[in-house]
């Protein structure tokens, strides 16, 4: 028998779909999961009939795979990671390379480069997004790591990758953790943009009034637009049109409201913190689900805090246009600004000369983010490549500019209404903030130099000071 | 000589400030500094005519110390805590003590609790707030460690921390790194009360065109009542009060709109992802001197991004009393609410059994978030050890419900205006979120069942569910 172009280890959903994906685009492949069961029923399942075969240890698998081994992993992030590496080493030869495809936290990665690389291995840490039907059709990926490692893998992700207008969905990301770093981030704009979407369909419901169908028309107009065009956009407007079999009533009405968040948007949000760049609509999705976790303590607390009866005021109208829609979008643009930003600062503090329009390119399809947007982002980047926020791009500075008044009405009109909206309340007070030249922390500095000492620096003199508030 | 019954390593300001403390309150002490010319400077200056003696070395201080020796660090958190322990240790008996009083990040803390009690050592971290006039009259001190420890240091401490009406500003705060924990927290609190009057600061002078005498007025109204008397407002007005020397113009209003944020603000924020807690103002706080510290951005951002012309809207009237007290009282009580939950679900996650109405006690007085608010969290913890949430506590869920419009009021005013708010939203949101049984994070779960697989709960029947929404 030939030996195999390339290996799967792990058969989850992700990794049997992978697996499938590579085989279509002609890549003979190789499976091992740690339980055979599984392995015998996925080539008698979906694995049947195609050129897959299966693995009954480690030292197997990797006998059944041409030199250089290309061997994907898909398993659970973290010990596992490791373990499948500590356990596979023995029988890889230099020049194998290994690559890691689930959430990974980057740090992991960057040590795990260093590690192989240093026995001659080679290890890429490649986001995948596009969920199960990406993975088998065409997903996103962001493959990290050393250039010549990239190089082993370039054709075989080339194919498997979605692929849009000016290419697949792909392409080096940099060194290191950096694939990994950049999944991240996108995982944290799909944070916010999920949460957007569900303030508004809070708002549309709440205070609009609308049923599922009449939601499901507004987002329908929407994803027909420039401006929100999307994938996420287009499964709500089918989440909300969906009906319960057993009623006929709408189905997201009978879903529990509890999401949690772990992992990939956490990490965002930290790292961000730790690097010093502004991410709150990311922060303000991510904490949404956590007080969305905490129902029970919700429901008692109803009967204790009231707030106003529900005031209607203007959302939007029939065809979709109206304050609503300018909420959204500069919600929606604000996640891709404080994402891309955290991109660029991160790249310059790890050296991982990021290639910003590449990026927004390798979203444009296959990923959960994928937006018509993102071919104004790589446009706003190819025009200016070290752009520090993208709301200060022409195009998107005229987006904020028209449709400032009215996330601004759909804040304060949900604030005397009583209904959250912290995602495009953050979203306000970020773009309010980003242009204000005179912000009020000098009141902060003075109250820290009165009971601190911390000095501060003066608007009209060079020099380091400190005042004697309190004499 | 008598050997000296306290022993402080590093001569900073906070350093001197507490040795003075210690021997004023009975305790004679020896200092040690790593360069001796500091040890020189300080005997001859601030120290001289005290029962205080220097010493050249650690060996020599140690050796001037009584048994069990008790020793202070207030040395830069980080490795210079661990290399003083290295090089100390050689010179220390089982019993000797360790205190660490600086900032250090409770996990750090953990790890050295274990590693000198496993050599039989005691180890403190010990939280020290009150900034260097607390650190000479009184702090609130927040120690942390083995109960034994603690005993060997109550007497010294008890004396050394300011007093309130129940009792000295320090209390036993349980087990390995709790009492950083606790110092890591209030810093978080400090951050938000901060933001949120300075907030406050920027709408009585951009919306209410008020001088720095007549804002001094208004925090001065607000820090003679039970909700808002406390030592940030009462610093506060001392700040907006204050005149430039050189030409009699407002002090602050000379001040550069940067602030910093690392350390324990940062730590509260990530320690709350991690953990499941929501701190959203808390997180506003850090991030509004995120945006404040890129301000060569801003200054470029705001030719380019515009918002509407100042609107003038209701504040508060002469006596400080309207709807922007009631926003300021609402945003730190949930600055308290938020910090509180934090330190309950810490509490819970690593055993530290923390005692909440004593937590509130030792903050009465001494640090930075003294304040008279305080007495009624103890007193809401007294009433009830499990409270969840403080805000749903009788006293402050009246105050919720009487202020909460004002707070919405305030919120609108200010998007309408153009002017960012970030603490002031985010504890609307907050505690709109937190008062709402059904949030709209149904539909996030129905979107990442779709594209994911997730799968569901529903609201009418028990287990997990997944549908075929694409289809």
């Amino acid at each position: 028998m030939d030996k195999a172009h390339f290996g799967l280890i792990g058969l989850g959903v992700m990794g049997e779909n992978l697996v499938l994906n590579a085989e279509r685009n002609g890549f003979s492949s190789v499976v091992y999961n740690r339980t055979y069961a599984k392995t015998e029923e996925f080539l008698s399942g979906m694995g049947a009939g195609k050129n897959i075969v299966g693995s009954t240890s480690l030292e197997d698998f990797v006998s059944k795979l041409q030199h250089p081994r290309r061997i994907l992993m898909m398993v659970k992030a973290g010990p596992a990671v490791d373990a499948v590496i500590k356990d596979i080493s023995p029988y890889l030869e230099a020049g194998d390379l290994l690559i890691d495809g689930g959430n990974s936290e980057y740090h992991d990665t960057e040590r795990r480069v260093a590690e192989l690389e240093s026995k001659s291995f080679g290890f890429i840490g490649m986001g995948v997004s596009g969920g199960a039907k990406g993975a088998l059709e065409g997903p996103s990926m962001m493959p990290g790591g050393t250039k010549a490692s990239y190089d082993a893998i370039e054709s075989l992700v080339c194919k498997m990758a979605a692929q849009v207008e000016d290419g697949p969905c792909v392409t080096y990301i940099g060194p290191g953790g950096s694939g990994h770093f950049v999944k991240t981030v996108h995982n944290g704009i799909e944070y916010g943009i999920e949460q957007i979407l569900a303030e508004a369909y809070d708002l549309l419901k709440r205070v609009g009034g609308l049923s599922g169908t009449q939601m499901a028309d507004i987002f329908g107009h929407w994803n027909s637009t420039e401006e929100l065009a999307s994938y996420l956009v287009e499964i709500t407007e089918i989440c909300l049109r969906t009906k319960d079999p057993a009623d006929g009533s709408d189905l997201v009405e009978k879903i529990v409201d509890q999401a949690g968040q772990k992992g990939t948007g956490l990490w965002t949000v930290v790292s961000a913190l730790q690097m010093g760049a502004p991410v709150p609509t990311i922060y303000a999705a991510l904490n949404g689900r956590v007080m969305s976790s905490i129902k029970p303590q919700r429901q008692n607390a109803e009967a204790i805090l009231h707030g106003p009866a529900v005031q209607s005021f203007e959302l939007c109208g029939n065809d979709g246009t109206g304050p609503l829609m300018d909420a959204v979008v500069l919600a929606c643009m604000a996640s891709y600004a404080q994402g891309m930003e955290l991109l660029r600062i991160a790249s310059a503090e790890h050296d991982y000369n990021l290639n910003m329009p590449s990026i927004a390119q390798i979203w444009k399809g296959g990923c959960i983010i994928r937006a018509r947007l993102l071919k104004r982002i790589q446009d706003a980047f190819n025009a200016n490549p070290q752009l520090v926020n993208l709301l200060i791009d022409p195009w998107f500075a005229e987006q904020v500019n028209r449709r400032l008044p009215g996330l601004a009405k759909v804040v304060a009109g949900a604030a005397e209404a009583g209904i959250p909206v912290p995602c495009l309340s953050s979203t306000l007070d970020y773009i309010n903030s980003y242009r204000t030249a005179r912000l009020p922390q000098n009141l902060v500095q003075a109250m820290r130099d009165c009971f601190g000492s911390h000095t501060y620096q003066r608007v009209d003199q060079e020099g380091t000071f400190h005042t004697e508030w309190l004499d």
